[in-house]
């Protein structure tokens, strides 16, 4: 039997750091439903360009942003009669990592803090999409490097360090996560350093695009008194 | 932009006990492509019928099978060009929970061992799919109470321990094992005894269909001498 089949979209959580906290990517929508309203990126699969439907989300990341996706995870895929007043939608859901100083932002493409897309008023299912992926990428936080991947090119550990916790929403102990952050052996320096406010830090970068997994989780500081 | 969209379909992988053995439910085609192949049940949203795309699933589990699915998780959505010869094509995948005494089998309809499924040939990327249902179903059974919803509504603790030995592919020590499920508390006595080979077993049922979480994972006998 053939149906009139639901609305079919791709569903973008750009997830990076603008001004040193984790943040969301939003557009102004410029048609209905939901006009003016800001909201998540999204796409059709276009069958004579896109060979899967990862390639479908790429070229719409790549297309709004200018941003080659370096790490693109299907995280969920929502359908009902509900969330879409045009009708039965379905929304297949990616998070996607960008190192903000390569993304452009402009007046219908904002960053928006974690902490301040709670009180916003998105189009659609927006927030539950948002809470989904958050939480699968904190999970993955965890216990991979994917954390590494929303930094700039070059980077120093400390800069590694505020990215995990700034994700992970605890503190950890320096000695012990430099120990094994550099142990891992995905981590090479550039030969660079850094002149900032404190003493010069050497910097360091990527040997693999490959999300690296730690055999145990990350774990923040019990006493905070370990902390520096 | 509106583009002719893709074929987008709801696959199930359902998984239940058969002759003792963890087993994949699969159809016999009647139609093109891949007519009289093996596959899994799959179906169409009918936007005037379904609510959403779990209430879909379970529709065409009831119609398919006449079971009512007590549990249902959404793993993955497979979309490319390839995957079907008719074009672009979606697939949403659910795996459910059987017990298999409730699910009719017949001509077109028939249950294959996991172990069996491997040399078959089936339609479409059927054989991933099924892989990674597998793989969900596993990992989760290391640490919920999911493999008791393959058991009859009545079932001994030898029956239970048994399929988490036949789901997880290890064996357990059972009074470690009987400690920790029981402590657990979402089994009760039925009052009745089944009068088997051995000695009369007590029988339980589940007092939740909630799935349990546990706090820490199952684990295997690491000594073949502790397996009775």
């Amino acid at each position: 039997m053939q149906y009139e089949q639901p609305l079919l979209t791709i569903d973008l959580v750009v997830f990076a750091f603008h001004q040193e906290e984790l943040s969301v990517l939003v557009v102004k929508r410029d048609a209905c439903p939901f006009e003016h309203h800001w909201a998540l990126p999204q796409g059709e699969i276009n069958p004579t360009i896109d060979v899967s439907l990862e390639a479908a989300a790429k070229r719409h990341l790549k297309q709004l942003t200018g941003y080659e996706a370096l790490y693109l995870e299907q995280v969920q895929t929502l359908g009902n009669q509900q969330r879409d007043p045009r009708g039965w939608s379905v929304a297949i859901v990616y998070y996607c990592l960008a190192a903000s100083s390569q993304v452009l932002s402009g007046k219908s493409l904002q960053w928006i803090k974690i902490n301040d897309i709670v009180g916003m008023k998105l189009a659609f299912d927006n927030h539950q999409v948002i809470d989904s992926c958050l939480q699968r990428f904190q999970n993955k936080s965890l216990y991979t490097s994917l954390p590494l991947f929303l930094l700039p090119e070059e980077f120093s550990l400390t800069e590694l360090q505020k990215a995990y916790e700034s994700i992970l929403g605890f503190k950890m102990e320096k000695k012990s996560f430099r120990r094994r952050l550099l142990e891992a052996g995905f981590l090479e320096k550039t030969g660079n350093i850094r002149r900032a406010k404190h003493r010069p830090a050497q910097l360091y970068r990527l040997t693999s695009l490959q999300p690296y997994f730690f055999p145990r989780i990350i774990e923040g500081v019990r006493d905070s008194k370990n902390v520096e």
